[in-house]
């Protein structure tokens, strides 16, 4: 379902459009226009139905979008539509918060295993979980099949420890230090620094 | 110093470049080539002298960026080099943590407020901080002359938040809520949700 040479910038804003489907279909909404959709993302209608033409055809001209039957497609385009487990490595403030957020479940995403290698912090519990080592990390992703983690590491040791996850067969990370990750082009890595969006939008700010 | 029409996707990679560039300083380098950048950043040369160019001329032919002028004209595109003033609405786990960050102050934020409405936090002290009630965040904001704030509320009141924070003058709204806000165009939002960010990366691995 894959569709190739998808500019990753369009990829990018498949995750809000299914975010706005959702709500729009809370709201008991059925169909929604291309201007409808743009207004809520601030977007253009004319931007919206290029992003959708490059993996279909999912309107009627003039009669909108089902929502329903976009959100299912678009569920399938992203690969959401099935249960993504998923490791935290560090269990720090942030780490912890993660694994507790109530959040993920209704997105299929499951946090499997949380590691740490404070042991002080190992054995302790963290919602439903117990803080594993993480000298048995690529053991627990082999055994399970895990391809995404979450990085919640120090910076100091952000790259060593993502270069063990890749190593063990990790491919997509999600990373919360402040550390640019060097890693083979493979693996996928979304960073999520409160200063890197702050700075983006300081652009327009000037 | 803000140029006209440049793709918000560029923008976006700048503060990553700015990263980039930090990191290589603070290793003790002094140039760096367009390959260099791009194998630390997953990117490729071409893209960032691209990038770059809608700017200006930075480097010379085969001589690479100087990391310490270019870096500059970064801070300075970016309007990253003076103080942010920053305020963060909702002072629950996640308000409390951004507040506390000490990695904000070496970018030159700086978070002077914190506002929650439950009259048991209210008061309380976060940091360096004490919890203001946030029926006095309007006065706050105009008597400072605050442009951006982070949004860490409860997502049931996340709209009517923002709303109100647009009314007092803000322009720029860091959302950690899972909430789709529609505001004015003038206003910048970036998202940051683990899911969108899960859900991205998701595309690649399926």
């Amino acid at each position: 379902m894959t569709e190739k040479n998808i500019p990753d910038v369009v990829v990018s804003r498949l995750p809000r459009y299914l975010q706005i489907l959702n709500q729009m279909a809370r709201e008991g909404l059925h169909t929604a226009s291309s201007l409808m959709l743009a207004e809520r993302l601030g977007s253009t209608a004319s931007q919206i139905r290029k992003d959708l033409s490059l993996f279909g055809e999912f309107g009627k001209q003039g009669q909108g979008y089902s929502i329903y039957y976009l959100m299912e497609q678009l569920q399938k385009i992203l690969h959401v539509d099935r249960i993504w487990k998923i490791v935290v490595i560090g269990a720090g403030e942030l780490g912890r918060a993660l694994t507790r957020y109530q959040g993920f479940a209704s997105h299929g995403i499951e946090i499997v295993k949380l590691f740490d290698k404070d042991p002080k912090i190992i054995g302790t519990q963290v919602g439903s979980l117990v803080v594993q080592n993480v000298d048995t990390v690529a053991e627990e992703i082999q055994n399970k099949g895990i391809k995404m983690a979450i990085l919640t590491v120090p910076g100091e040791v952000a790259q060593a420890t993502a270069e063990r996850l890749v190593d063990a067969g990790i491919r997509a990370i999600l990373n919360y230090t402040p550390i640019n990750l060097v890693l083979p082009p493979s693996v996928s890595v979304q960073y999520i620094d409160p200063v890197l969006h702050l700075q983006h939008m300081m652009y327009y700010l000037g």
